[in-house]
């Protein structure tokens, strides 16, 4: 018998190819490595005793239920909980408007799954998040690009990318996976006019959005959208699709987020998802909503705030002090990330195997970019290292660096 | 503003239509409608004590990695478990040949994903289990179908339909959603004779397999195609993609599942997954894993056994003294589904309303047809409703048809 599975595969698995980074972080999740590789939530702030009473609550109280197949929509108590937090945010939408995902990953799948037809173009910031890219790349997407600055995307730079006919445009405005950067209130505003103007529609990923560690909070896109529609219609009926996830405020081992949009696209979205997976777990949106429903969700996302925050400052202080001349990083404002970008010539990629060598790793730079480019970058996460590992991974990443220089 | 979301939508979304089966059961939900309409797992046979103990032990000492992400693979003990439990059914594979999906329908959705180009003949028995419809029909295939008697597909129709071209044969041979019906040997070793030398490779979807109530255990298609594998190979380097749950032995609302292939198309699969949802949820692996590993699964799935035997007896006396002359019902030996065919010329889907009127339900057979046919049959689901209510509830149905006939 002669197995070809090779020949079996479907044309779109060409497009599909691995994600870098999960390759990598097999590599260095090595106890002895300091890595900043990954997009880890810190595990000392998981509030583990809390999920042990709600896992005794939801076990004892309604295990029949939590064990049981659930509507694909999601546990109705946690979509009317995201919408009415929503609403604080100035999200004005009602748990119709709330589907319940396998994680955010899923959401930007479905998202790929009901717009994209094989050659749309898709706006993306360069570098932009890696999981979208994999995501919508079996989808057989085109990308067209847009740089950043300190305030997100270069929106002067929008229209030009605007008239060559877009699908949507995508846009993380909070502590930008994977820069850092946040998009200032002038040029969401403009975004909002513009995609308006040209008839596009926005998916804003919006993960990190509550992990703010200084500045205000500026309205997402979504609600920006509602102020600049002269027509009255509600924002959930407007041009933008929202999505944010639990996987930074309570844990990603749930696999748990949400999108909220019009309610024609939540139905699409409903019937995708049935195909995808039927519904996402009941038992962890049990847990979710028992965990995170009432007042202690508010204390403990100002926990996770300290303690990044203080992480974020010390990694911030050892790239201040050990990194050579012409070495330059984002200063974000929230986020999980920063981004590093060495001296033209050096690639981060070649620095990669010397790094590991000194027990120290990063990721390069090129896999955010979706058209090629960022040789000299590298994406540093600040979350998950204790303060005394991210001085000592800084250190021994400015050595590497010296070397090279 | 025009949000002109429905030009929005991609083409293949005119394709994956809704499930009619998830539409349906809002309705069939309601508190006291008897269904027979859903494929529910019963909740008395839930393990919910063992799930609290999973629950302490899993959170006390790992939660740390049981809330964080994990790889796309799965939880390595896990895959090593079940590596282990498919080796007593014969099926000689290690972990590396293990995925663990997001329930079974993930499974299916990422098969579709890796194999199906638009256009794809696939050959499925009809009727056939809904779910795989619904995911495949996102990646425009076109069924060919194979009519199904007491043995299972009708394996002297296969060769005809092979010749004609067709991409991958998708069966269930063990107590067929929605029939009930069990593939026999002889037809399994036919099957996988004939697969093999049209070179058309096979999903074999196996979520009942452990829940035979009667009769002897038939060795899964992945099996017999070792077994008929002159060259030697492992059947994990063979012509058979094997899929199976614990949605159906622990709890749907785990989502968990697993696929068992050759390494290249679990390579394939892992790439898709890392798209679709990064990794299924760590603390589901991390819960199941505590709770099914060691002698009391085995204990666990008699108890199941017990539970549904004594239901499907309940309800195939019920049907013998209720039911009319002119219907005729399949007798699994397993499973959760039986099958009932009408008199030619009734229409089950027309019936329905008046048995929701009786407060009974059940799923008209069209849905489970992707050609079309089956209107005067219907699947009734017998694991969920206790024996009183299942007498109770074919009685109401036999009224239903005599009014009719």
């Amino acid at each position: 018998m002669n197995t070809l599975w090779n020949d079996r595969f479907a044309s779109r698995t060409d497009l599909i190819g691995s994600s870098a980074i999960r390759e990598l972080l097999k590599i260095t999740s090595l106890p002895d490595v300091i890595s900043f590789a990954g997009g880890l939530p810190a595990p000392e702030v998981f509030p583990i005793e809390r999920f042990k009473e709600a896992a005794e609550v939801v076990l004892t109280e309604m295990g029949d239920r939590a064990l049981q197949y659930g509507t694909t929509e999601g546990y109705q108590p946690l979509r009317e909980m995201i919408a009415k937090n929503a609403s604080k945010y100035g999200i004005n939408i009602t748990a119709d408007h709330v589907l319940i995902t396998t994680g955010s990953q899923q959401a930007l799948d479905l998202l790929g799954k009901i717009l994209i037809n094989r050659g749309d173009r898709i706006l993306v910031e360069s570098p932009t998040y890696l999981g979208a890219l994999q995501a919508w790349n079996a989808y057989g997407v085109k990308y067209i690009t847009i740089p950043y600055d300190d305030d997100g995307m270069q929106i002067d730079l929008l229209e030009s990318r605007l008239r060559r006919g877009i699908k949507f445009i995508y846009v993380l405005p909070n502590f930008q996976n994977p820069t850092g950067v946040t998009l200032s209130r002038e040029r969401r505003i403009k975004l909002v006019e513009l995609a308006n103007a040209y008839g596009v529609p926005i998916i804003e990923d919006d993960p990190y959005g509550q992990l703010r560690y200084e500045g205000n909070h500026i309205e997402p896109v979504v609600v920006l959208d509602d102020q600049c529609n002269t027509s009255g219609e509600p924002a959930y009926n407007g041009n933008v699709i929202y999505t944010s996830t639990f996987s930074k405020t309570l844990a990603p081992g749930l696999r748990l987020a949400w999108v909220i949009a019009p309610p024609e696209v939540i139905t699409k979205l409903v019937q995708a998802k049935q195909g995808a997976d039927l519904n996402t777990s009941t038992l962890n949106q049990f847990l979710a909503y028992e965990v995170a429903n009432g007042p202690w969700m508010d204390t403990h996302i100002k926990t996770i705030r300290d303690t990044y925050k203080e992480r974020r400052d010390v990694m911030l202080n050892a790239l201040e002090e050990y990194m050579p001349d012409g070495v330059h990083w984002t200063r974000p404002k929230g986020g999980l990330f920063l981004w590093v970008t060495l001296p033209e010539g050096l690639n981060s990629s070649h620095l990669f195997p010397t790094a590991i060598e000194k027990r120290v790793a990063f990721v390069p730079g090129t896999s955010f970019h979706p058209l090629g480019g960022g040789e000299n970058t590298m994406r540093l996460n600040f979350s998950c290292m204790r303060p005394e590992l991210i001085v000592e991974g800084i250190k021994r990443l400015s050595e590497v660096f010296k070397q090279n220089l």
